[in-house]
């Protein structure tokens, strides 16, 4: 049977599969998931025995647990590890969402629910490429799975695992689905990706909050100096201003600028697409560049004195941000979270008090394109889509894929199947059906072609 | 009988009113607390009544409604018209208050609840006054009072109630109990107060949150550009950067200036009470020309992103502050209100969309000290507190004087009993009860020398 018509006649079964997975609100960020992350780990414990493994076990981290599995079929052929994750982003706003979150729909040819694309849907192409070939007896090498729980989190077990179970990760290649295409006719495999370094900022003026008409204009308000700092990190040029910042960026070579330059982009369709009228950034780097080659500095939240309704003159006693730099090779993200925190105090003021807690963080990475399993996955990729794909950088952060390079001495294939559209993070997260039929495709012909 | 035996003869009975008022979570902000807006105004209703007045009236306004009450001892004599509000600030946040806030208790000689000072425990000194002198039969002029519900909140009915009903609030002099002194033992009556004026602000970037893997360093973020807008808006002088801003601010004369250098203040103290190394301000002024005879502008609310437990990658759609300035005499609050909406579109980047929405503002005010109430203010102080209070300018703002003013063409005299420690619009407000006692008296005296 061809895995065309496989997956045609278990499609029924692969939604409902995929959705009992979905329907589990794995989100790693919050401690009153906490059940729901061992429940996850046991519904793909399941799922795995059921596709083929021989072997699956639920191993315990100091944080959440890593399922792993494994079918070895010849010791001395080549083996794939398959990395993945089960845990989620939480889902706020929860108005904006169009469909629940956790209960999954099937909407004009998209699965709409958070995990649909990131990581769950992507994981399932994996492990149900997996099934068909233990299924029709055609897998080529020994398979093994770790799908983490706290990818979202920055992974901060799964370092330690590696180091602690060598044996049991040893592999020829790591094989992952959780990066993006160019678009859904634009096949593209990610040779790059951003690293990212997090942190939260805490200001404290006065010991209460205080009558701002007592008190204004003669007494620092946290909120103004915090704005004040997270304005200053980056400049009128759209430059980091921390100090020895890009010391150790790579820069981009004239090769990479011009394959970047051919890639398809309609800048006018990109802004209507997120409804802006002018994009922005570093003064020299096009839009493509900026979002995948070059670092960025976001506030990602920040909170701070009265925010309900109506008004209230107070100057609060507290502000807070929180905000992340995207990272890119040969970035260290340790230093540079140490020389972020070093130029953060040293531009406070000293009318407030300061604390800047680096909260985790993880290497950028790039990829060799002439490695054997990155021209299988050209390969699947061309079968399944019908082109060859592109080679690009992206600007999302897989931190542990530099993990593994450092821990296990293993290279990693990005074969990702996301779209832009399918709005990961963000609420009406959502998987392309074709996207997730042609990917299933695409993973079997790689193992064929390994 | 004496004003001090009528005091300690009462104390438990006053304190059992002030209390039921307390009690009644008067949150002008909130449209929840709708219906304790008009429990609030019925009991100073009965409050007034059995205090002496002839007649109390509870009087619809487009808002919260307005007590009114009266008693004409002779249509030829003096008329005093005592204004006070009964609504009170927000009590956030909650975790801070040490008792709860709408629970009065005295501790160590002071009354802990939100609205114990500002402005339920004051204007009960002004109706207490007047029941001693009414019960006495020693009252020599008529008094009226009126008490709003929307103090907290900008007074956005009373200039429309007052325009309405000139003939009823027609009076000599207004009285109001509504601000604070320079210390327990600084007896000191205010001259003058700061306006105000407050807006919310909105910046939008993206339909929908990022990915700021994806989009980071390539699409603006509103919390970044938030912080730089409010950035821009104080300089490194501590000027605000509003063009036009200081046009019509009445500059500081050498006379008041040295006026304010001989106020007692101890600049140490003033930081260690409130717990900061440095202040801050405008250069070339002092902390008490800062923050009684300048402007100000404060960040008093800021949100957006990801504001919860553990980290989130995110490029919010929205940010959202609430700033506000503090004004002085001359400058007309709609006036700055337009002319710092505009300078907020002018300096916003074209990659976010920016909405600037004004909501409350109000004048500033300077008393003359030679109007024969404010004599018999400085002379009521002065036997109940044994000092000549001091003549100064205070920071907060009662938008309504002005108001006053300009409508009803009366000045007002702010006999305020506060103290700095009351920590009024914050956690653990309080009131000194050995004040409160000295204030009832001031007021005795103050009638007694009108």
């Amino acid at each position: 049977m061809d895995i065309k018509t496989y997956i045609s006649d278990n499609e029924n079964r692969f939604l409902d599969e995929l959705f009992s997975l979905i329907r589990i609100p794995s989100i790693s960020a919050f401690a009153e998931n906490k059940s729901d992350m061992i429940a996850c780990a046991q519904r793909w414990q399941t799922l795995l025995l059921e596709a083929g493994a021989e072997r699956v076990e639920i191993l315990q981290t100091k944080g959440n647990p890593i399922v792993f599995a494994e079918k070895i079929i010849d010791k001395s052929a080549k083996t794939a590890l398959v990395y993945g994750h089960y845990d989620v982003m939480p889902v706020e706003p929860l108005n904006e969402w169009k469909t629940p979150p956790f209960e999954p729909q099937v909407v004009d040819n998209h699965i709409f629910a958070r995990g649909a694309d990131d990581d769950k849907g992507q994981s399932f192409i994996q492990v149900k490429a997996f099934e068909y070939l233990v299924k029709t007896a055609q897998l080529p090498c020994n398979v093994k799975f770790i799908f983490e729980g706290e990818e979202e989190i920055g992974s901060p077990s799964l370092e330690e695992f590696c180091e602690n179970n060598k044996e049991l990760l040893k592999a020829d290649l790591i094989l992952v689905s959780d990066t993006s295409m160019l678009g859904a006719d634009l096949p593209s495999l990610t040779n790059g990706l951003r690293g990212l370094a997090y942190w939260q900022i805490e200001v404290t003026g006065a010991n209460r909050d205080l009558h701002s008409g007592h008190f204004g204009g003669a007494v620092a308000n946290p909120i103004n100096e915090l704005c004040k700092i997270l304005a200053q990190v980056v400049d009128n040029e759209g430059k980091i201003t921390v100090p020895h910042f890009y010391d150790k960026v790579v820069p981009l070579s004239a090769e990479e600028r011009t394959m970047i330059a051919q890639v398809p982009f309609d800048l006018e369709k990109y802004k209507q697409a997120i409804d802006i009228q002018e994009v922005t950034g570093e003064v020299g780097y096009s839009t493509l560049e900026r979002n995948s080659c070059r670092p960025s500095f976001d506030v990602c939240g920040i909170w701070g004195g009265f925010t309900g309704e109506g008004s209230k003159t107070v100057i609060p006693s507290k502000a807070f941000a929180k905000v992340s730099c995207r990272l890119v090779a040969d970035q260290n993200h340790e230093e540079i979270s140490r020389l972020f925190c070093d130029y953060i105090y040293s531009i406070a003021p000293k009318s407030v008090k300061i604390n800047v807690l680096s909260m985790h963080g993880g290497e950028a990475y790039l990829c060799p394109t002439n490695h054997f399993a990155y021209r299988a996955a050209e390969i699947g990729f061309e079968k399944a889509f019908g082109k060859k794909p592109l080679s690009v950088r992206r600007g999302g952060s897989i931190p542990i894929i530099a993990t593994f390079e450092k821990v296990l001495n293993i290279k990693t294939i990005l074969m990702g199947f996301g779209l832009e559209s399918d709005a990961i993070h963000s609420p009406n997260e959502n998987f392309n059906l074709d996207i997730f039929r042609k990917g299933i495709e695409a993973v079997v012909e790689f193992y064929k072609n390994l």
